[in-house]
């Protein structure tokens, strides 16, 4: 029986979305138990019918908003839904933590509450770039946002975090790894980049395909996609932004365009929602603070029931499958480079 | 009357696209004169009429590739089209340079031959992103790509040369500034970005309006965006990946759809192609490796005869601009805030 503890707090749809959510996996899922952490008061008049048994309030008397900083929270606000539902991961009370709020937040108190693993500095945000056109399975994508100015250590960790990750959830032997960067030839990028190269390169035991341009994201040139989180992070706003400006532009085409133009708008309307489905951050699964030695998983901030529903079930992937328990030991068996060795000095 | 150097052996479509090009630039702009420098066997045979009297051929016995390192194809291939188009300028026997070949190339070669602006360390790449929705006129982008690892100096650099040209192009007075970062706050970003933000806020000749998202490029929050080279080319790759995922994604799923969004395919297939347009690098431009005492235009790889044609205009109306004229003493109405005058030293 696992154990999942949900912010009911985060999130631009908090408390319904997430106490819907739990609701939903925890009729879906009946042999495992869901803890929603928040203002009890809010959380009871939510649901549409009775209460599982094994879905429970766990009252916090105070809230994390995304205008808290990052250690004023997670100092100043220990009886929060967050740092509440984190230490209950801490003291072994749940497997794994959900939630929508504050992403700094979630990512500091992950590190003090849950700690890294044994090897890990600090934990990286991965994500999955959903499979598109010839990709067989979405992309795993870390650091997407958790550190900026990495050091070139921190990627070489998340290749071997990342790989572990991706081997456990695909079931793919040797992910093939690669490094964004603006080009592929091993001199291209900044100094971080280039030095990166060098590293990956030089470890026998990873599978690295080398550079990986950000236009180049959908084209299943590797499994793992390691970078600095202040670059991926870029990379990622660069996509979603894209993406939004061509669906209205698309929508400006067709109401503005010939009648023909406008009648196959709306012919082709059924076609553009699924398309528009694809693209959709909440169908993309929740992002991972990774690196920690127990799953704590960040929904996106607009994220609906369906959403944190979802969540719930990766959480219960990656608790069903070996990944954690690899991860503990996994630098006993993949030891840090030498050149590596000298940078910690 | 102005002269325009063109490199004939630079891009993917060379030598068709320049020579069509500039023979079209020729045939509108018959008070200017255009110089072909390349192969003249290769260029002769290109133009569907007669050549007009103030298009010239300038044979160069030398081609730079794409695979020359930059500094390579500036020491051993002084003889090739690119570099003799550049030193034409230098010399003043012609008033701008365009080219579609090697960018690192031409970037070095700008530097060693035309020179930078006083007060320039190195130049940066300037684009301009279409205006889509709610822009009233393109963005002006700058370092695009050529600078990686920048100091906070040239982020500085870039925002006071950018709004000159910003100035002088669109005569928009007082354009507003932003910095490219993953976040609106002053905190956000890495180093360079809160350094760099610093440094704009405090310089009170600037219109600094802070920090902008790469979602939000379309969103006429600036006039001039800028950025590390490295940054910025990682957004504008990924930027183009995504819009052409989007319509390969659409492609599909019109083929693939209901007989009502098959249809509705083929009715839209028009608008489409308009949308596609609006999106098509050629339609966007040339570059401008600005920073340097002389319009250099940098046409994307794939540019066509009317990308070349364009960019002629474009050069064109750089030179009938003041701008030039302005930049030549631009710092000294503009000095060095002190706090960078320390980073020199």
């Amino acid at each position: 029986m696992t154990k999942i503890a949900i912010d009911a707090m985060g999130g631009d749809h908090a408390p319904k979305a997430p106490v819907l959510g739990a609701y939903q996996a925890a009729q879906a899922y009946p042999k495992h138990e869901f803890f929603l952490y928040g203002q009890e008061e809010q959380m009871r008049n939510i649901l549409p019918g009775d209460k599982p048994s094994n879905l429970t309030y766990v009252h916090c008397e105070d809230v994390i908003t995304n205008e808290d900083s990052p250690t004023f929270a997670v100092r100043r606000k220990r009886q929060a839904s967050m740092m509440q539902a984190l230490k209950a991961v801490r003291q072994g009370r749940c497997d794994a933590c959900i939630s929508a709020g504050n992403s700094g937040a979630l990512m500091v108190g992950g590190l003090t509450q849950v700690k890294t693993l044994r090897g890990v500095e600090r934990p990286a945000f991965l994500v999955q770039v959903p499979a598109l056109l010839a990709m067989e399975r979405p992309l795993v994508f870390l650091d997407a946002g958790a550190n900026v100015d990495s050091k070139v250590k921190q990627l070489w960790q998340n290749a071997v975090i990342g790989g572990a990750y991706t081997e456990a959830v695909f079931k793919l032997k040797k992910p093939r790894i690669g490094l964004l960067n603006n080009g592929r030839e091993a001199k291209k990028g900044n100094q971080l980049a280039r030095e990166g190269y060098e590293v990956l390169q030089a470890d026998s035991q990873l599978n690295f395909i080398g550079n990986v341009e950000p236009h180049e994201l959908f084209k299943n040139r590797c499994d793992v996609l390691v970078a600095d989180g202040f670059q991926a992070n870029m990379v990622l706003k660069s996509m979603e932004g894209t993406a939004s400006t061509i669906i209205q532009l698309l929508k400006k085409t067709i109401q503005e365009g010939s009648l023909a133009g406008k009648l196959g708008g709306l012919l082709l309307k059924a076609d553009l929602k699924n398309l528009a489905g694809v693209l959709d951050a909440n169908e993309a699964g929740a992002g991972l603070v990774f690196g920690l030695r127990a799953p704590v998983l960040k929904c996106h901030g607009d994220a609906n029931e369906q959403a944190f529903k979802q969540a719930c079930q990766q959480a219960l992937q990656l608790l069903s499958s070996d990944l954690y328990g690899q991860l503990a030991d996994i630098f006993k068996a993949h030891p840090l480079p030498e050149s590596l060795e000298k940078e910690e000095e």
